[in-house]
């Protein structure tokens, strides 16, 4: 364990913590006294049939889901009993910092997008005594565990709505996270995931954070000074006020536990590789949301996936600001689009489980 | 100066030289005995209206360019003196391996796409008397040289096809091109650009050549995995098999150079930033001919420029490679494109000049 000043109750929380115990992961090894990081909103109704469940993205905690929930919001808590969860790895939930040895720092093991999705439902079922959930909703990262949950647990799952992220993950975008974990390792102060301070490794966050100004935004963002969004007055200030602030407080080897799970998300693994067939499996009502301006999620990836989907349409997001559009910079003008499709789809009907 | 087994006759040639003298940069600092390499092909006919000239790109040499020429092609020796001429710090014109001291290595100087033009020029106009050139044409840097012609010599230049590049290069393009950079100013063997050979620096090279998979393809590229076209069997083969060996055998000063020309390629340096007057100034018919998968010179941002130039028209190039489509490795699926509009263009009148 190293002390870390980011991944704290005063920058993240308040935020609740669940002890699964030992938990096994798909890869063999064991999280002991695993811990699922997570945040409640609202009030579960009687029947227990109004609760909407957020996972995490790569750079994210359950702070950056709170933007997405609001009393004049569709993810609104005076209706429904709103779940955040952080993913395994993200240094709230247990992760590389924060474990005890032997399983710490670079000996944390490797988890899937599959590990998360089963401790959540863990955390769902044995917690809450949840067995419905209404919506499950979640951008990149978010939206690989949201595939996930729709294929892994069919019934329970009503509706669904990936934001700019796919259920299989694309060769192109395998490569692109490739270079943003080559950027990490590559600083010498990595050393094979052994430091004493998050700090030392900044010469690798830089240049990770550097990339994800590339692949991250959109030609157009820059060229009509969208940074401007982010409250900063250049180009240089938006990366050194805002990309590498960003990554650089987080634990390397947390980003390189989450960079390893993104590019292997992949709901085609339980059914032996067939997309169609795993997509098939879906019983909950979809709603595939792309950004048009996504780079490493374009809406033609998505296009292909939704067809796929026997109950699903295809909303568009528009954004300037690529794949970071998640972020809601763009105030009203982001948050208005995706208020709008998640109303309507929580307003559709769906079908009752007969047999639980 | 260093032994390179890369930049040779043998490797690139047969290839001439041309000793401009001491040649004077835009930066300030002077080339001495400054060389350009050229080849050319055909023969100049007597009223010396038949030249076409062809720049380099980046990773590029005039071996390159001759794969877009031929006699059933619309590069056409036996109608054309055709001119390819390699850019400074291209390993084979003055470079900083082939510098002697005190301009060698880490100390060549940095040199702009204006200074690259303008030794063109005095190639073109010394050495062989031509005062009209027939046809600009060249891709990526070398559609910034094209650019750069068009606006700097209008006169001169009656035909020009700048394919996938801009004039003005785009921050966004910028903050790629930096990360090209620093994947080899990284490496600590890269020891501030002195080094014995470019294998000291290997995995820099390798890091820029990962970053040259992500961008310079397309995501469709790597899903049909029509790298098969680049005669590997695998991904790994393919970044292994090409790209890792495209780069590394090349000098990572001269990289550094043309990646430094390249991030500052912009024609409105000559009309004090308004890039609607430097465009405006082209009297060429000129074809703007992006690629549609281009990541990092999209066709947006060409079609923005078309826009300003008098005499323009907009022919997209359609290709899975993205950017690296112009290495034609889809074979008469591209160059079909890539002659069926020079073709065309080389068949339209121009103004012939009154004054010389």
């Amino acid at each position: 364990m190293i002390k870390s000043e980011y991944y704290t109750q005063e920058n993240h929380g308040p935020y609740e913590i669940y002890n699964l115990g030992d938990f096994n992961l798909e890869e063999g090894d064991v999280i002991t006294n695993c811990k699922l990081a997570y945040v409640t909103f609202g009030e579960l109704n009687e029947v227990k049939d109004n609760a909407i469940l957020i996972p995490t993205w790569f750079s994210g905690t359950s702070k950056n889901m709170e933007t997405y929930i609001g009393s004049e919001r569709a993810l609104n808590p005076e209706k429904y009993f709103i779940i955040i969860v952080n993913q395994l790895g993200n240094g709230l939930s247990s992760s590389p910092h924060n474990m005890p040895a032997p399983l710490n720092m670079a000996n944390f093991p490797k988890v899937r997008i599959s590990d998360d999705v089963r401790a959540q439902h863990k955390l769902v079922t044995e917690k809450f005594g949840i067995y419905e959930l209404a919506l499950v909703v979640g951008g990149s990262m978010g939206a690989q565990q949201t595939y996930e949950w729709a294929v892994r647990y069919p019934d329970m799952v009503k509706r669904a709505a990936p934001i700019a992220g796919t259920a299989k993950n694309t060769p192109h975008d395998f490569l692109y996270t490739q270079t943003l974990i080559e950027a990490i390792t590559s600083d010498p102060k990595w050393n094979g995931g052994n430091y004493q301070s998050c700090t030392e490794v900044r010469d690798g966050l830089k240049r990770h954070a550097k990339l994800w100004s590339v692949m991250g935004m959109s030609t157009e963002f820059y060229k009509q000074e969208a940074w401007r969004l982010f409250n900063v007055n250049s180009l240089d200030e938006f990366i050194s006020g805002f990309f590498e602030p960003l990554f650089c407080e987080m634990d390397p080897n947390a980003l390189i536990c989450k960079a390893w799970k993104w590019q292997r998300g992949d709901v085609s693994r339980m059914t032996g590789g067939d997309l169609k067939e795993a997509l098939g499996r879906i019983k909950a009502k979809v709603f595939v949301m792309p950004i048009d301006t996504d780079m490493f999620f374009p809406p033609r990836d998505c296009e292909d996936e939704h067809k796929l989907i026997p109950n699903s349409e295809f909303r568009v997001i528009k954004s300037i600001c690529g794949h970071i559009g998640l972020f809601g910079a763009e105030g009203t003008d982001y948050s208005d689009q995706i208020d709008k499709h998640l109303s309507e789809l929580l307003a559709m009907p769906v079908i009752a489980e007969e047999v639980r």
